[in-house]
């Protein structure tokens, strides 16, 4: 895509009100809009790390058996009551809205019981079990307080999946092939090395632990014990001699880190499954519970998490999977050798299947680094009087400051192999 | 897909409270979820035709330049206010909710006030128009009654394009180049013969005509007047010999027809533009009103008239560029030989990117012969007992009752080809 075809651009100036460091950057690069406190529309380019995020979470939940389906936001009171969630004494972060003819609907903040819901008429032998259900689209909850920009949004994309076993023992065959999905997940996103799966709390639901996806960073609010060697941690909500005991863990292995949840998987027992009347009839005719398990990444939030979290003083800095463009191409100057290179470069590019923003506009050298730099596409390609006289390319990374001159072959290597 | 995996079935019992036929031929095969009037989850097929269907739209809005976004469903009462789109006398059918410390909000239903409240940082000048922006995302609108099934839904899926322009002379370009990128869309979804331009009413934003897309159907709920050899149409409501002098068209040339809307274009002038202070300075420093357009598709609608539009007594018919799956395959009978012989078509058309829906339950031959009709994938194929001795495989197309027996290289020529 040319700079000059797209709409949005970078700014001096963003809302006065707007606190949250990841939200900040990701105004001022032009990424996101800022609707309202915890309300974000995604721009362009937004949209497009949103998308390659949403594209790797679904990728690999297809890839253990995950069906994608896509629940409603708008949902019938009656449903929540069989669980007990509809009350607001119950649940206090609803958003709820009327008919015209006055009866009450929420707005979605989970989809539990709307995915159980649709289950019904599919589900009623032990033939029809296990599986997994999932979907990626937008969440509702009314936060009192909205403050971290993308990291808690009041609207916001999350990807939620649902498993349903006939018994607690393939119950966790489910839920740990979704726990080793989500690790490679994390890594495809480059948050891998330092995200680990972490002991939390089971809550409401279980007297087992449920598990979160903690990344270390120095932007974490939460905190956790890693242990580096396991590759495993343990949320402070739970740090007793105790738990350490149950788990065989040694306080002298742990670390304290702060961290930022990035997913969280849980089991549900059979609350939902029970409470809204789906069951199984087993081998034998008898009628039983379906376990489930249910399983959130937020998209969103990683957007938020991913921009914060690598940022430096300069802008964004985006792992390669997720950036919006592979390559920041800068012409400088503008005579007609130079944008003839630089035209054919781009052409070139695409061609090859990498994704360019070419910086075509006119504006001074100055201002094209520094957007390149606060844009966070890894790789910049400079096209200049220099370069052209030399019959190479200048090619820098985003996370280095070294430079070096390529000429076709080597820069198309760098770029499809990083060599 | 095997459909051991796929967990929805084909239903004998749909919810009585269900009248429109293309809800209930959706919710019949499994494709559809009804959460309440005039709000539907889509399962697994359902997804995959609503995907299909955005797919050919974004590919032909990305080719004309469009930029994608997306808006969000909460909405800030303040931007409503400024065009005079927020009072429930002035727009009836909000759906409304309020933030947990009482602060009124709205439920997307349209969303020209959010996309012009997001160009304002980006553009001020001529040389930053024009420019299309679209998105396509989940619209809620509180519909008194919703009796139509996916065709006028509470909640739907819409595609929703914006264009800005400098001057009417601009904006006319722009507006034209839509309505040619709407033609091709529907001819890729497989109404393109049926589907006609029309004329109608510009309501309540211009003196001009806005033009519709209407796709003459039995099913239809408008009437149209078509002109076969120009291949446009006049709506009834404007229909008056007053118009037809105006457009040049003579009465003789038109034809009474049914249809269904499946699209709309509009002229905005600068109505939200100037409301929500969205100006350019032109090339000699003076102000300047932005005329804008927008162009509405409604995705989930599409899924529900296609459906019902091709539907015959045996269930769904779908054009072949959205089914959910291209060929459903049948194995009949389970000795070793047929399942090897099934198992290895499967692989074979899917490695050469041919979506297969593989019937590769133990049910009866009957069953399975219908469920290829309900479900209405566009090719079937049998291997079976015959099939296996002849080395053949047996292709029937869902809309024609000739079979036909084809060894490797012939079916494979008609799932690719058509020949």
């Amino acid at each position: 895509m040319r700079s000059s075809q797209l709409f949005t651009k970078t700014r001096k100036t963003i809302p006065a009100d707007e606190t949250a460091r990841n939200a900040q950057l990701l105004i001022k690069a032009g990424y996101v809009h800022k609707m309202m406190a915890g309300v974000y529309a995604y721009m362009p380019l937004g949209k497009r790390v949103l998308d390659n995020i949403a594209a790797i979470i679904r990728d690999e939940m297809n890839a253990i058996g995950g069906q994608e389906v896509q629940m409603t936001a708008l949902q019938p009171k009656e449903l929540w009551e069989k669980t007990d969630r509809w009350d607001d004494k119950k649940v206090d972060n609803w958003f709820k809205t009327r008919l015209a003819n006055g009866v009450e609907l929420g707005v979605g903040l989970s989809h539990e019981e709307p995915v159980v819901d649709s289950l019904r008429p599919f589900v009623d032998s032990y033939r029809d079990l296990p599986l997994y259900v999932y979907q990626i689209q937008p969440k509702f909850r009314n936060e009192l307080r909205a403050k971290s920009g993308l990291l808690r949004g009041r609207e916001f994309i999350m990807k939620d999946m649902y498993s349903f076993a006939r018994t607690q023992e393939q119950h966790m065959e489910l839920y740990e092939r979704v726990a080793a999905a989500y690790l490679r997940v994390f890594e495809r996103l480059g948050i891998g090395e330092s995200t680990y799966r972490t002991y939390a709390d089971g809550g409401y639901f279980t007297e087992k632990f449920s598990d979160e996806f903690q990344t270390v960073s120095p932007i974490g609010e939460d905190t956790i014990y890693v242990d580096e060697n396991k590759r495993i941690a343990i949320n402070k909500e739970i740090y007793t001699d105790e738990t350490l005991a149950k788990l065989g863990i040694s306080k002298g292995d742990l670390v304290e880190k702060r961290s930022v949840e990035v997913g969280n998987i849980f089991p549900l027992e059979s609350k939902y499954s029970d409470a809204l009347d789906l069951y199984y009839t087993d081998e034998t005719g008898e009628q039983q519970s379906i376990i489930m398990g249910c399983y959130g990444i937020g998209v969103s939030r990683l957007v938020g998490m991913i921009a914060e979290h690598f940022a430096d003083e300069h802008g964004l800095v985006w792992p390669e999977n997720i950036a919006p463009f592979r390559v920041y191409l800068i012409r400088l100057e503008s005579n007609e050798q130079i944008i003839r290179t630089a035209d054919a470069l781009y052409e070139n590019l695409q061609s090859a299947g990498i994704e360019v923003l070419y910086d075509d506009r006119d504006a001074r050298p100055g201002e094209k680094f520094a957007d390149a730099d606060l844009l966070g596409i890894p790789h910049r390609v400079v096209v200049s009087a220099k370069t052209v006289e030399q019959g190479v390319f200048e090619h820098k990374l985003r996370t280095e400051s070294a430079k070096s001159m390529r000429n076709m072959e080597s820069l198309k290597n760098v770029l499809t192999t990083g060599a």
